[in-house]
């Protein structure tokens, strides 16, 4: 047997603490699946003294995650601390470059800067690996970079927050606004410290970054994924998509076109029979198009301890079994600069707007919408008892911009209160 | 850049042509992911001059696929011929005894001589892939060995013979017979040359005992799967189960009991709402359960030429990127043999019998289950004009042994017209 692979641990909250117990508990039965020994060296975290219901005191204590990272007796730095910059930047950057393999559930981190690191770990011989990263327990990462290696993808999609889903299947399920679902996924717990990152859709924005760089060779580019939240989308959003056999979701879709790499992470529609239509509560799921081997769907636990752990683990796993990728699936210097890609492709659109109950109100709708070259797939509106009526339309596919053309045109007429909202019908 | 990989390749049928055509397609994107060229130095069919859709003129030629697997020129031999034993069992045994790499889509080879051979792989410091011999595309050899390392597998279920379930689909979309769904099958080209490959559970079988294998690090045992065909299941049965919220599916559960090991690949039924219920037509799917990443899914499409093939790339591409895995995750001398184990998990059963309509007669049934403690959950009895009444009942959940008690008592009874029909209902 060779000898043990030496971990350090910066960072000892759910998931580290995760980390540690698998490790403990099943020392026998990795050592069995890798065939080498798997030993804890060091951790770091902000406080030594805290009870986290696990012993940390057979590993050597270091404050400063820096020096966890580049100690001698430290093979791979597992890092579990978070954060897009600060002491999770500077000790895998400091782990790297000392030639030590990092594993890592930073989906923030490598968003903004996956390719200088990947750059550092290439140049150095190490390995930089992030399953964890994207959509918890789910080995998705792996599935694209090796499982689908034969194929051109053609289309990635994903629901990969938990928090945004549970809060859109609370509407939908116990009729709360939006505010009071949100309240309730805060009390439990489920929200980020700034909550903008999970109900924003920066989280889901980061993942979608990181499966867009694997699948299409690319430079991560965080700064092209157009983002949307879900704080917009209401209660009756939500029942008039019931209404017509859609769910809403926040949906991530990534996809390389002649005109560039198209990136998006915002609220749509999906058919309430599709996989994604049937996911509740905080699973998460993606979906992988290929030229070859068409569709696969991978659905599983996108958060908490257990399954962020398992995916850290299956890091731990691979290099302890001597796989050695590089970080993106291609070398870094062969990862292209994609130019961003706004969506032209035409899709079908939900519009919802409230319209002043006069005579001859719905067809002035009807015409901006004509005028502007979308046609109209089905259109309701519903029973009101104030002057102002709920109107819900379901176009044809139309192009975004011309959508984007009628929606002002509507907004502009004086029979319509305010900015209609529309969101993206998509085809799963 | 390193030597190229050099492919010898056995086997010119869809999915063998689907290879060589995806690597002529996308020799500069493998090399770049691989950092390898590959390369096909020879292959081998049946018949040479057949027209296939692909030039294979550029490649030498052997008759012999023992001679093609052993011939200098090659590093990794493609096993895509098929069949338990004859020519594919030879040509791989040389290949591996010669130190050779091999990659094969060939489920039966493995399930029934899986531990030989990777003893012989192991011996010779080669590798043994299989990727796509378990669900076509769908990249679950690759997560159960890999992405869920870090976990004590549970449980593994999957619908994974795609011609059964588009039999049984069919059954239910068109109403159709047993015996019409499979003369449409059979039309389509659906089904093995031998069809009870397929409908008797075997090829379904194959692949649940290789998946076994993995997740509890057991010596392959094919043999002990407890095998039931699709033959018996009625439309009258399909209507049932839809009528009280069910699908019936060949389901394929693998789990680990105090008692061994359980295998069984039998038609079940599962909750019309829940992912296996929902899947339709030729799709597969695998359910993976951990104890620490909880309920993992994965679905895509089971055979065809572009997802087999794709498989068969991944494998290829694992081993041109260095990636050296023991056949079934472990050492082949650390598998252990598992002791067979029937289910004693008491489970929820669906019943069906023919009841002659005499006063007193469902008293008898109820009588009948009731002596063996199985208690009824919900029972109907349908209108019909014959003097025999088909009766329908799901039970609580009742121990396997008690049920069969209460299915030979109520055999017995003179009001019951031959053997009642038993399915399990499967907790999803």
């Amino acid at each position: 047997m060779t000898e043990p692979l030496r971990l350090g641990i910066a960072g000892l909250g759910t998931v580290g603490v995760g980390v540690v117990r698998i490790l403990r508990q099943k020392a026998a039965l990795i050592t069995e699946r890798t065939g080498r020994e798997i030993a804890i060296s060091a951790v770091s975290a902000r406080s030594r003294g805290k009870d986290r219901g696990v012993s940390i005191a057979d590993y050597a204590w270091e404050d400063d995650p820096v020096a966890l990272a580049t100690r001698d007796d430290v093979d791979v730095f597992v890092e579990l601390m978070g954060g897009e910059d600060g002491p999770a930047k500077a000790a895998t950057e400091a782990a790297l470059a000392a030639g030590k393999d990092v594993v890592t559930a930073n989906k923030a981190l490598l968003a903004h800067h996956g390719q200088p690191l990947a750059e550092v770990a290439e140049a150095a011989g190490a390995v930089l690996r992030f399953e964890a990263a994207v959509a918890g327990g789910i080995p998705v990462i792996k599935a694209l970079t090796e499982g689908l290696a034969g194929n051109d993808i053609t289309r990635v999609m994903g629901v990969m927050n938990g928090t945004c889903n549970y809060i859109l299947t609370r509407m939908e399920d116990a009729g709360l606004t939006y505010d009071e679902a949100f309240a309730e996924a805060d009390g439990l717990g489920y929200l980020e410290a700034d909550p903008n990152l999970d109900v924003g859709g920066i989280d889901a924005g980061h993942k979608l970054a990181l499966l867009a760089a694997i699948a299409y060779g690319t430079r991560v580019a965080f700064d092209a994924v157009e983002l949307q939240g879900i704080g917009s989308v209401t209660i009756e959003d939500i029942r008039a998509a019931a209404d017509m056999g859609y769910k809403i979701k926040l949906l991530g879709v990534c996809q390389m076109t002649g005109r560039g790499l198209e990136q998006r992470m915002t609220p749509c529609l999906v058919p309430a029979a599709s996989p994604l239509g049937q996911l509740t509560g905080g699973t998460n799921m993606v979906v992988i198009e290929g030229d070859h081997v068409g569709q696969i769907v991978l659905r599983g636990a996108g958060a908490g301890e257990g399954p962020t752990a398992s995916a850290v683990l299956s890091d731990i796993v691979d290099i302890a079994r001597g796989t050695r990728l590089p970080t993106f699936g291609k070398p870094a210097a062969a990862l292209t600069q994609a130019t961003p890609a706004k969506s032209v492709a035409p899709a079908p659109f939900y519009v919802r707007l409230a319209l002043h109950d006069k005579p001859g109100a719905l067809a002035k709708v009807a015409t901006a919408l004509g005028e502007a070259g979308v046609s109209i797939d089905r259109m309701r509106q519903y029973g009101h008892e104030d002057p102002v009526a709920p109107v819900l339309i379901v176009t044809h596919k139309a192009a975004p911009d011309a959508l984007e053309k009628a929606l002002s045109a509507m907004a502009a007429l004086d029979v319509v209160d305010g900015m209609p909202v529309a969101l993206r019908i998509e085809t799963v």
